[in-house]
């Protein structure tokens, strides 16, 4: 079988991950190109069965109705088979464990975009780096899709624009034309660092936001968080061959801005709850799902250490996760002197 | 008399205009120099008396209760007698009329501090230019101050950060020192420019994202909006002399994402009133507050016109506000393919 990704619209696409995220692009997918065959593939059965019998996701999606083009397996082999466009959207962390079997299932020519947003814990490798390291493929062949991206939202069919990035501006824009619906807007970048590195901090940066919240600072503070937020991730992203201009767009600022601000966002949420005083375990016991910033803030911060780059707030995260700040003291730290936004503080 | 700016804190300062923001900016004062008397200008006796008197300025800060050091009067001779701190809160279109009768009364090296954010109806120009043009001051006694500064959390004593700017570093850390109070943080700017072009078309973004809101459009949506609206504004304040650092720190994106989200912004709300339906005629008769983002969207399009500098979210809040274009095209608009974000969108 020899698939060519750049001529015409993939033949099939794969979603490996039946999670909010994965479920809900799945559909993105299948509405842009509603001839297409989309598999999306889940560990459980009783999801796949739900999903192919019912076209719904009720445990994520409640009751969204996924389009008829969408059928779903748990065997990986029947989703894998005849795709030329593999979407993996699984929790970062499994990544790696998970790949080696998926391997020699991945049709030769098929392009593989990754989801995720994480930082592996351990070798602090971006997902599309893990992608490319355990399954072999160019650089030409692996793609990020990232943006203010809540994904209840684009369920619900609301406007939504986004940012798909690969090294290979052809692959970008071939990956864009499959996922371009009424209400889901890619726009194309080649800058894979920059838009992988702005959807993993933004996660850390939310945390400390909500945490704010939680202590019930105004919107004044909030606001200072998110830009300083967004300033440090900028600097970790430069320092790793990530572009300015993508921080400042969709994927940076505006993913940023999406997740500080909406009720919907796991890593908000789960540092609101930090902030209103619950443990770090009761905080994992009472989420549903996981809130990646949690698990990776380490790997950010020493992504930093590394490269000798300053990230005061992510530091903060990981100190009151290591329950070595209080939350009461996150706030203040946070405006202190150490923060120098624009020229000298005057004391 | 002779005042030197230079030399230790300022013996006296006066807040012209006591609404929300000038009222709270003298409490920053007053509490950051508990010894300094800070004298408020009111154009009402009524409210100059309540101040005296009663601590309070209930219209705009209901309860709040002003440091003793703080005293109001209606005659603004009295109040700039002997000031070497002067800062001007008065509506943005009313300042040019206004100047005349105060420029013998100010004190011969008094600096000027202006809060007031909006460009002239007809003219173009910003605060600090109508101060320069119509009070003869050179560039070193004329500052401005603007940031993610929601008046009634300040005034709350919330955690807040903010930028004082002048073209002499040494003013801004003389005025900087006079306003750190242990809620308030001053930073300090030379980019005079950036950060009144950042204070200005933050209110127009706002009553874009007011707008997406009253239509009942979500965060995504609104996330992307503000992320363009900061992308043309720093385009704008570049084409004006403006720094783009400027625009990425608090003055600029942090003022912009506090306007955009609170509930406490008339600009915001302004917009939302819009988004769901009133005429303008209907949302200035409810609002008791001037949306000052109304009134300099004009002449924002009019100065970027002049520049040749492309602001599409502008020019589609001022064709709301002029009837040509309805809140329901306004958010697809925002979305549609002139926005150019990342790169190449594929069709």
């Amino acid at each position: 079988m020899t698939i060519d990704p750049r001529a015409g619209r993939p033949a099939k696409i794969a979603v490996l991950g039946s999670g909010s995220w994965g479920t809900t692009f799945a559909k993105v997918l299948a509405d842009a190109s509603p001839d297409t065959p989309v598999m999306l593939w889940s560990r459980r059965p009783e999801v796949a069965a739900e999903i192919t019998a019912e076209h719904r996701n009720a445990r994520y999606l409640g009751e969204t109705l996924l389009p008829g083009n969408i059928t779903a397996s748990d065997d990986v082999g029947a989703v894998l088979a005849g795709s030329d466009l593999v979407v993996l959207a699984v929790p970062a962390q499994s990544l790696r464990a998970q790949l080696p079997a998926w391997r020699a299932l991945i049709a030769p020519h098929a392009v593989v975009v990754s989801l995720m947003k994480g930082l592996e814990v351990g070798t602090d490798a971006r997902m599309s780096e893990v992608i490319a390291e355990v399954l072999g493929l160019p650089e030409e062949r692996i793609a990020v899709l990232s943006g203010p991206n809540l994904a209840m939202e684009i369920a619900r069919e609301e406007p939504t624009a986004s940012v798909v990035a690969c090294s290979d501006h052809d692959t970008a824009a071939w990956i864009a034309a499959a996922c371009t619906a009424s209400y889901f807007r890619p726009y194309t970048s080649t800058d894979v660092i920059g838009v992988e590195i702005g959807g993993i901090v933004k996660n850390v940066i939310a945390l400390a936001v909500g945490i704010c919240e939680g202590r019930r600072m105004g919107d004044n503070t909030k606001a200072s968080v998110i830009t300083r937020g967004l300033a440090e991730t900028t600097r970790l992203a430069v320092a790793l061959g990530g572009r300015r201009e993508t921080m400042a767009g969709l994927a940076g600022m505006g993913d940023l801005i999406a997740t500080c601000s909406s009720a919907l966002s796991r890593n908000h949420t789960a540092g609101h709850l930090l902030g209103q005083g619950l443990s770090l375990d009761e905080v994992t016991a009472k989420m549903k799902q996981t809130a990646e910033g949690i698990k990776s803030a380490q790997a950010v911060l020493d992504a930093a250490d590394q490269h000798g780059v300053d990230m005061p707030i992510t530091a903060s995260v990981v100190a009151v996760l290591q329950g070595h700040l209080s939350v009461n003291d996150l706030g203040p730290r946070l405006l202190a002197r150490n923060l120098k936004p624009e020229g000298d503080h005057v004391p």
